[in-house]
């Protein structure tokens, strides 16, 4: 039995926490070692999160932050405590030289001027902006594989930019004028309980929220723009789907020229060939999220309509695995030299 | 005590038949004395759908339809049957010279080979396509009064129309490259199990559906041509929601100058100043469909984006009750020369 | 027209006050004069809450709870505030001689001893206790008329109450061994939200909580003594379904004598043949929560098995219509001596 | 790497063929190499069912099922078709003596009359019936392991045996007077759409079905005699909960002596010490469903009630998995001479 990599998580409590622990319980390669979280220190994983009882890593006892501790005991950290917090933690541990991928949106964005009007906080970390990857590994795999620190792609952009990397690479779409309507379940939202995630407020309902103005847009902007190779403003209007999980983007691109479906299809295949998580429906077909739930897969669905001259690109992820905790784990398999889909050959979980 | 209109509903298994009962159940100036089903006659209604149980009319006998019978019995008529059927009773029943609200599409396009080119059916009354009126009664309110036959509109374009009528009356948006983003809850796929509504397929999921090609696509075109003045052409991509009812639809229309967003709110509450179902939210709110369950309520929120030049309207209404069986109440009403809201005031069910 | 009664409502926030709103926005004999909340003063109800807009009392100004100005602007006022709040105001109130609707739990246990070893904390208005009528129309209707002050029953109790009352009265079953086993909607955990209604904790998910320790416990065996004539012990169980609305509970008692479940079905009938809002299910039929979505009934199935020797009664309630402010209205109703059901024919919401 | 074992699967197209398809599809010990479906022969697996793209098996051809040639491709075949149908293909699958788990009902009663009283057909295997064993690992472990027929235990009756199996053995509760109340998901009703389990009739919904006459009663009845050593009879009332997946079971019995709840604890995980997927809580907790959904797992949650001498146990698990096909690949690994728990070490999936 090889020896397996040792990481740790900073942030133990959230959703993405937890989707990690779920990930990590049927690992082969990694092992968890420590465990952080300022309000739970002192329970074990099991007591905090009951459903990971049973597997070897609900008896890791939950400690407090410690910098020195977490560099000497583990290969890699993984920063699943929000945007903030997580710059001041990546910066501590960049400087004791652990690898780090970051989920929140601290390392995301290039420009740190864009990142300071967009969170409205300052940027302390700049250094390490430039040093950050961004960890979509269908477009960025082979500097993730040296990278000290990845930022973890956020969950909209992730089904927003696999939905149009093809098209916009290839010339198949303009790149004026993009629409994305994304809808999401409510794990989305994180696990802290209020007034906008209470179950009667989101059950049996459905709303927009955050239009022009959530802080995916700049993200999305970002790698669109470089995937054009020119600048690319979108329209993206988050909603919130009464579910747990997954993310559902309608996008609608006007054609660069006439296309026929089956064409894009291949043209679809033919980009992601390499790409195991990316699932191109023949055409006719549209994705669902139930089909992606508690996976890495990228389902995609292309509709060209000639009665308006659009492309209409539907993706489905999981926003929890796929758009957070199992790329995560992706990028931390690369990093570490692992093969990129250890410990993610999940079967989607439907119905 | 006056005397109540008489009416009949001919087909009174589906979810749109069910809704009337709800409705009339309350209504104070109207009365259900026919009720017909061929699978369910010899039932009483409320042996049929045991919810009304406690009402008068769950002692209504389910019968065959009998036009003779209907015409006699009843001063109006409401037909909640699938399209074809409808077209075939409303003949029938307009050579008996009894008022129709006819809530399927038979009679709401006005050119008879654009109904025949997405219905995939010959229509046989085209006589009658002339005589009925479109029963979105902010628009058609003074015509709907007179008219003998009311085409009852769909639950999609009534929430699209309501949400783009002042903007395209007034200017405010360029009528090219519209996007009509719309999500259902599932009463909207009718009352017959199949694969596509069975509960482990809906549930904790959402899909896409008839991207291109949903036949609710000329209806919205026929009257958004006839607000703009020209022809207009739209993207409508419906989706489907793991709710019961409820419509949210995301439309993005590009500005025609630059707009203030108190200013269009403005607009549109002083275009339905004498319209009390449409609820045009403060700049900066967005609609629920948990706000309107149950109501005839259409809910407005508007959201102006200098980033991207669009105006954004986000419209909500109840599927069922706004978009088909209430708005049939409001038509009747209006037909019958009652108070338009008489049997609809009707506050929403939430939580 | 009439002159409407006046009414008043302390705790406008939480979902019972919501409730009573959506009730009242439709009554045709009362009036809502005031509103308080100590949060929420200064706001108007449509502000708080935007689903009454476009109702008269949307315009109603929420103020700081006032007694006097309540007792002089008020015939009625309704306590939708916590427990031991609830008792203060109550005793503020009769002081000035205004009926109130408690519809919290502080005046439903006629023994002060019970009441504080369950709930905690000293019962201060102790002479209130005998004063106090047990708000269940069915078996104290004419307690209710003459009554100042209405002890609004619990949710659960009332589901339970409702499905057993007939059996004991008439010696059906034995009052040894009750089992209720009964499952709520989370509308009954308030508005208030935390880690125990966040949506993701709630949804796609279900079990059981206070297990033999549920507050409720004491109400249900107050009653069933009284019905029984003798002291009645009941496991009560309730458990959390993902819905909004909705008790569903079921009820295991053993048959007193061999029982034909016909005859049982008519005694449950004559038994409840002056109360509109009970309806027994024929032989053979169950109830199902949808069906009493938004309204006051109380529907009754009946199982007799006699491989077991039990009557099994499952009786279904809306809990936030029947089980709370819909029951308030109807008391209100009657000390005001308004028509029982005024306000109250509201046919189900379904689908 | 070892020589996968051969298995096949007749029947296709229903949940649980679906759930065997998301086990086996990780399984590191078995290959799929048959699959059988009479309406779907023809297409690929990943065709019928597009989740599972992108794994091996996907690209399996559904063929009709030719029982000579399961007999030599396969070394075991799951019968996941409805009873009656399993019959036959056991007995046509055994005579070629090849290994079965049928997950259906037709070999889980001992009593051939038991059988053909509550199913309403005529058992023509049996002598298979005495062959078969009854595959609830924690209690018929060894018997499994040698047997060639194996009858996969029901959903509602795994949860309740595993609940009742330590206190009944152990004599802490008496057999008498039992109830069962069990609340399960709607894929318990399988995949054929139908009035009863059309979205809009399950979802926001709750109720109870064939209380006092459901075909798991049996079957639990008989492996709660063995288990009390006498005659048991039980009451058992299923419940339709509005999720996709998991059951719950509050199970009530009469204590036969005073308990202490710790103790209680402490025996049941005494008794369950050797078994990986039972998790006895600790006193004062309760399962939940979500938190074995995807699962093994069976959570067992312990309730002394010294008010009403009661015992309380409430259990939890996924009716699909645990219920249904992991069960299944649970014995088939044993009866192949794998690691029992190869393929099923499943972290749930929540939220």
């Amino acid at each position: 039995m090889a020896i397996k990599a040792k990481v740790g998580l900073v942030g133990a409590t959230g959703y993405t926490g937890l989707e990690l622990l779920r990930i990590l319980a049927g690992h082969p390669d990694m092992e968890l070692v420590r465990a952080t979280s300022r309000s739970e220190a002192g329970k074990r994983l099991g007591e905090l999160h009951p459903l990971v009882e049973g597997f070897a890593l609900a008896d890791v006892a939950i400690c407090e932050p410690d910098y020195d501790d977490l560099a000497s005991a583990c290969d890699l950290v993984f920063l699943a405590v929000p945007h903030k917090t997580a710059m001041e933690a990546a910066g501590l541990l960049r400087a004791r030289d652990v690898k780090v991928v970051d989920l929140s949106a601290d390392f995301r964005l290039r420009d740190k001027a864009v990142y300071e009007a967009w969170y409205g906080c300052e940027h302390v970390q700049p250094g390490l902006l430039s040093e950050a990857v961004y960890g979509l590994v269908e477009l960025y795999r082979e500097q993730v594989r040296g990278a000290g620190l990845v930022a973890n792609p956020g969950c909209y952009p992730t089904s927003i930019l696999l939905g149009c990397a093809p098209a916009l690479r290839l010339g198949l779409i303009s790149p004026e004028g993009l629409v994305a309507d994304s809808k999401s379940g409510a794990t989305g939202a994180g696990a802290n309980a209020g007034p906008g995630n209470i179950f009667c407020g989101v059950y049996d309902n459905f709303r927009a929220y955050n239009l022009g103005k959530h802080r995916h847009t700049p993200e999305i902007e970002q790698e669109l723009s470089i995937l054009a190779g020119r600048d690319v403003v979108v329209s993206f209007s988050p909603h919130l789907l009464p579910i747990n999980r997954g993310i559902l983007s309608t996008i609608y691109a006007t054609m660069a020229k006439p296309l026929d479906a089956d064409n894009v299809v291949e043209a679809y295949r033919d980009f992601y060939r390499n790409d195991p998580w990316v699932r191109v429906l023949p055409a006719g077909s549209l994705p669902e999220v139930r089909n992606v739930r508690g996976t890495m897969f990228c389902d995609i669905g292309l509709v060209v309509d000639p009665r308006t001259n659009r492309l209409i690109i539907v993706s489905a992820i999981d926003n929890l695995c796929r758009g957070a905790s199992g790329q995560a784990v992706a990028n931390a398999n690369l990093m570490l030299g692992l093969d990129e889909a250890a410990g993610l050959r999940l079967p989607p979980l439907a119905p």
